[in-house]
């Protein structure tokens, strides 16, 4: 099998799961208990907190665990909508991933004002459009640091100074761009900021949010007192571990594994555009992570693709995984309006630290393989 | 370390770890993926929700996986108030987890009209209270199966009786009730029903609500369509398949576990009570599940209990471990109001399928020298 679908999940680290272990068998104990055994577990779940923080540049203090992207993002946003009650307006990008997406959208039929920011064709925010919006009504704004269909890198520096300057509540979805770019909630302070610990080589069910000091968050689930009283029910120990040494690996990995990435990915484009006349790089080529490249096949359909990659052993993904099944062209694609002919045979491929040389080149003949075959069936 | 805090959490039974392993290391992909590592994810969680169904004799569409029990209980009652909105009115046990009572206190200061039905000193609930505060405006009603500090059995086919004939919601919180009694929605119909993994030797980090297809509910929330648009997020899927063996081992275990550790906690409360006069057992002897006793020591502290108690390896608490740290005694225990003398040394010992003899009749030595330790103290 050949993975380039790192963007929907990545392959835990051998030392992430190596770390986890001891708290599955031995340190198993509750954090909250004040026994020895708790206290373990609670010592344990500290260290993380403080290797998670530094992939942030934030104080441990500042970051709250939860069970994944999806539930940080949603703690930020409901958890500031919730501190301010008499604002109605909220800002977003129109590209944000489906979580905050969709959430924006039940937010909308609430009844609160909701403006979407718009990009261009090469998917670069509009940012005269992102000042223009912010206003004393608006309660927060949520721009995604990395897009996670095309890679591309929004402008956090700018975003994060109007937001400031207009005293609007700024929350990051940073959940693509963490293990990817250096991130730091001092160069650039925002109010939240939500990253996950199974797209960095560590454990699914596991994510955090960054709280900046002064941000004013409630808490949405209600329970015990775990977590500041910000994120209520016993902790995922083995999981928060593991996440904690999946930060600590892709901080120090980063300048050298983004390098080597970077490399294969711009071989794997080389070689297909090569191969595949009319194979389109969709978004900035220069303002991208280095793992992710979205490719386009005109005048295909992205699932008969997947389809044809999976049963050849290379896994892809068209659009976010938390949308697959949808046969529409995602709203990123609408949004930066790519021609339907091309948005619809849209392949994602994402890489990772394990990513060889050896896979991208086979990968490449699999997916022209795959391309010309179905491009010669649907000119019959 | 003798381990005898088992309704804090238990040990992952070896078998779970065995079964998650795999998915770790190379089925890790993300189940909402159309590729074949996302599908052999996907072939994994149903596995694992057919496995969970079973623990309450329900089908496996019924079943929403969430991240603990905490999550199911707040998406039960939150989940089921927004799919009522006009209903204003909701009824709790006064012996709620503090998941549950503080979600209820919560909605109370928004607004709802709360009735919390007493117990008397025995634990049982009081039946006829339970059924008059039932009416048209009631949106919910909200009964644990088993009290997690004393063990005591709530009465659920009555209580499901009274809440079907009034046309009420009734959520059950089975946390505690999961792999130490038989549990049957078929038997006894609810709304909604919460169960939690590591609870019964599965991994932290991982519960499932059962939801009865008639059942409105709204998700809390909001992202991708994973768990049938009810809880968004990728998938714990390690974790989910622990739950799964977990559930099924906690089933097939269920008579002969009981069984022993009824015995083994017997052992525990006559050798306590042979050796310190004054020990009391709290709640009804005969109403309660087979691993948990609740033992008063009068006039005594119950952190310095514990603090002794760790301190020569045996880990037991004081109320919930959710609400550890508080000095006073537990709402649980004011609500059977229990003499303020006793309730502040209450102790709950909690036992599990790995819970030996041995352990027990060494368990029993150094209660009673910690006991009488402090008692001596306590008198110069």
């Amino acid at each position: 099998m050949i993975y380039l679908d790192n963007n929907a999940t990545t392959m835990p680290d051998p030392a992430v799961i190596e770390a986890m272990m001891p708290f599955w068998t031995e340190h198993y104990g509750n954090p909250s208990s004040l026994h020895l055994a708790g206290q373990a577990a609670r010592h344990a779940v500290e260290t993380a907190r403080a290797e998670v923080a530094r992939l942030v540049n934030a104080k441990p203090r500042d970051i709250v665990f939860t069970s994944g992207g999806t539930e940080a993002n949603n703690l930020a946003i409901l958890g500031m909508l919730d501190a301010h009650p008499t604002k109605r307006h909220l800002v977003a990008t129109a590209v944000e991933h489906v979580a905050i997406h969709s959430l924006v959208e039940r937010l909308a039929a609430r009844g609160f004002r909701v403006s979407f920011v718009p990009v261009n064709p090469m998917g670069h925010l509009d940012l005269a459009a992102f000042e223009r919006e912010l206003s004393d009504d608006t309660a927060l704004a949520a721009v995604m640091h990395v897009n996670n269909e095309t890679g591309n890198i929004f402008p956090i520096a700018e975003v994060s100074r109007m937001a400031a300057d207009r005293n609007v509540p700024l929350h990051i979805d940073a959940v693509q761009a963490a293990g990817k770019l250096p991130l730091d909630v001092t160069a650039h302070p925002v109010s939240t900021m939500a990253v996950s610990a199974h797209k960095i080589h560590g454990p699914k069910g596991t994510g955090a949010l960054y709280v900046a000091s002064k941000t004013r968050l409630r808490s949405q689930l209600v329970g015990g007192h775990q977590e500041r009283d910000l994120r209520p029910g016993t902790e995922n120990v083995a999981g928060i571990v593991g996440f904690g040494v999946a930060a600590r690996l892709a901080q120090s990995l980063l300048d050298s594994e983004m390098k080597n990435v970077a490399a294969l990915r711009d071989r794997l484009e080389f070689g297909v555009q090569k191969l595949v006349s009319g194979a389109v790089i969709i978004g900035d080529w220069n303002q991208r992570i280095a793992n992710t490249t979205c490719i386009a096949f005109e005048k295909l359909e992205a699932e008969a693709i997947l389809i044809g990659l999976s049963q050849r052993g290379v896994c892809a993904s068209s659009g976010s995984a938390c949308s697959s099944g949808a046969l529409e062209p995602s709203h990123v694609l609408r949004a930066m309006n790519v021609p339907a002919d091309l948005a619809k045979g849209a392949i994602r491929f994402s890489l990772s630290r394990f990513t060889t040389e050896c896979e991208i080149d086979e990968a490449i003949g699999t997916i022209a393989d795959v391309i010309l075959k179905l491009a010669s069936f649907a000119r019959h």
